[in-house]
């Protein structure tokens, strides 16, 4: 067993009050090498944050005094020593070492700096995310994602959602307008999923009554922005005798619950980004299209008519007026224009112009789409038609609504904007590992 | 709100007890009609269970009851009436209804039989997995799997690992020697990973110190068997300071915990499955490679030499071996040579020709590999080299262990695998909502 030999505490763990005398083993990265003569300084970085390592020469043997001062930066190593309280060192301790194993030294210079002092482009740090990721900005993203997700299926699990897995390997396009990529599958070509809408609304016809997936999507779309991906994180529900506005509720529920989760949970990493949270209030403002529209006309040169899309400086100037008008960041759209929607949305049986479908935004751009769903078999396979695609390509979809489709409504919302709202990150890349962009394939 | 109109209640949260009398309103697929004449009896099922509706015809209206003997078998409803206690009909309770709402009329004949009473081929159940998922017995497996996550997810996130999500679209094989799906990334070839190995391991160097993903896996192989699939879901971790022996008893810990978490909490559909599920003893037992050659040699006409792998019949009778002197299923083999295993496998420093790598077995099949991994930057360059593959196209991995890569250790297990083994399922395509192999792209 290696780890109880290289660690027995994280530096968080270790605080002056309980630990003093005690003999403990961090192990991280040596973040800072001081070496004043008489006494030399190493700071070492693990996950959790830093720890000071006191050597002074007089009291210390010749060997271990002069492998610590020789240390590199970003070098691991594994430290047992004594602690210490002391009021000058970073949180009030400093290790007294009786021996530093230096587990693996690091080249210099490094591709890019850790301690901050120096910004790096966002290309730079893509390119070594693996020292990117060590500085404790960066890292705090990524546990609060952790903690987002965790509340994510928490949330849902409590009331009744079952989490599934759906094919990333499709045969046939989701929605038909946008691109794919194609794969070729053994002797046949194949496509990448852009979403598991037909799959989750088979299992509504399977009687799984509420589901959702958390997994990675896939469009082909060549983007250039700061908001889009070829590769993203969805998370998906869908839910059996809903209605758009059960699953609005559900929604909102869940983006108050996860901030509210992450403000407890994640302070500390809060801390680091500078975030003060603030938990959104429900319900969120539900504005219909057509008011939409009237405020970018009223606010704004744009001349747009019913039945067109809202752009992404429309989408701003709504959500300035929304958020000048409520305070709030999120609010839905909702009664979009049949026509502009996917096909599986349902329109209103009494103005069949108008769809059951909603868009969650946030004051800077779209986060989620949803709607109540068609059920019934004809009326789904003549919409298919109506928007040009080949119904029978469908027909393992379409199957599912012959034998008992029950009433069903569902949303998608993506993980990484969710994420980037939040934090107010400046692109969405800055809340991915390993984005994937038209430009972008590696690491 | 759709759904206040449609259910109150779960069939299963309704008892005599507690509600003789009161209105529920219930909603669900008409799983059998019995019309004797005087009486009529509707049997609705939803997610969690079955409900008897009981409609005497003397004290029905008639629309009602004429409603109620017409209704097509897996038709969608929503039933509201008032509950009655009776001995004779299942779960000691009946609905005398004062609503019923067909919802969406079911077409005849179905494609296959919902009752169990005729079983059907696997083929035909994966065509129709929307009526296959209605039998009772295909929602516990899923239900069960959602169990299985869950308290994978639970345990690791309580050992302070970080959900990541790494890319499927990706430049590079991981491994070289498995077959990959090529993708048209735009304008250049890409990809669909086959394992996250290559990105949890920079992760390690990013100090992110502890990591796991759950995700697809794909992977180009012409299989034709029962327990392999092109598309799969992997549980990976990868964790820093470690050894193998640390995360051989991470994975034998996580394996017993969730199979405590599953019998106490899905007793129901383990019931369902007719499973009396038992769970695993720790340690389990760790059987050198060499030991495991001896055992096949000596139990069959097989003449394994020193550096063969274990083909399906050899883990049989291993397998077989292992289970008759311990009584146990799952057992680790250790110690493999380091020629038959991946290149990031750390041999050992005292004899190189052994790896620091180990297989989880069960019984039936293999479920998991890992291995304490080289973390030296030219070792892993010479090891990449002496496998025949071109180190330079691995640049953005071998980068993470020239600047301060950490000794890590990791596993990844299948999770088709680990449910299949646990259910005693006879086929993985039982255990995969809507499976991918060479002859299945659809639904």
């Amino acid at each position: 067993m290696l780890l109880n030999e290289l660690r027995t505490h994280y530096t968080d763990q270790i605080n002056p009050d309980n630990f003093e005398g005690k003999t403990v083993t961090i192990a991280g990265w040596v973040y800072e090498v001081r070496d004043l003569g008489g006494i030399c300084f190493v700071v070492v970085r693990d996950r959790e944050g830093k720890a000071q390592v006191t050597l002074v020469k007089k009291k210390t043997d010749v060997e271990l005094f002069n492998a610590a001062r020789r240390l590199v930066r970003e070098s691991v190593v594994s430290v047992t020593g004594n602690v210490k309280a002391s009021d000058k060192a970073p949180n009030g301790f400093e290790i007294i070492p009786s021996r530093i194993n230096l587990l693996n030294e690091a080249d210099s210079p490094l591709p890019m700096d850790t301690t901050g002092k120096v910004e790096a482009e966002l290309d730079t740090r893509l390119d070594s995310r693996f020292i990117d990721l060590r500085k404790p900005g960066t890292n705090a993203i990524f546990r609060i994602r952790h903690e987002v997700l965790k509340n994510v299926r928490k949330y849902l699990s409590e009331i009744n959602f079952i989490e599934t897995s759906t094919p990333k390997v499709v045969a046939t396009a989701t929605e038909g307008g946008t691109s794919l990529f194609p794969i070729t599958y053994f002797t046949t070509e194949a496509f990448l999923n852009q979403s598991p809408q037909l799959f989750k609304q088979i299992l509504m016809s399977g009687g799984m009554d509420r589901v959702f997936e958390i997994g990675p999507i896939f469009r082909a779309e060549e983007h250039d922005t700061r908001r889009h991906l070829n590769e993203a994180t969805s998370i998906d529900i869908e839910s059996s005798f809903c209605d758009h506005f059960d699953v609005m509720e559900i929604l909102e529920n869940m983006i108050s619950n996860v901030y509210s989760s992450v403000k407890q949970n994640s302070q500390k990493q809060l801390d680091e980004l500078g975030i003060d949270l603030e938990i959104p209030e429900k319900p969120f403002l539900k504005l219909k299209y057509e008011e939409a529209i009237d405020i970018v006309n009223q606010n704004s040169e744009e001349d747009l008519v019913w039945g067109d899309d809202l752009g992404t400086s429309a989408e701003h100037i709504v959500g300035n007026d929304v958020f000048e008008r409520t305070g709030q960041s999120h609010y839905f759209i909702i009664d979009w224009p049949t026509e502009i929607k996917p096909f599986y949305a349902m329109p209103y049986e009494n103005n069949p112009e108008i769809s059951k479908s909603f868009d969650l935004m946030h004051r800077t751009m779209e986060l989620a789409s949803g709607a109540q769903r068609i059920h019934h078999h004809t009326i789904l396979r003549e919409r298919i038609e109506s928007q040009g695609l080949n119904s029978d390509s469908f027909d393992f979809y379409l199957d599912a609504f012959r034998f008992g489709m029950p009433p069903h409504a569902g949303w998608g919302i993506g993980c990484e904007r969710l994420l980037m709202t939040m934090l107010g990150a400046e692109n969405i890349r800055d809340v991915v590992l390993f984005p994937r962009d038209r430009r972008r394939l590696s690491p």
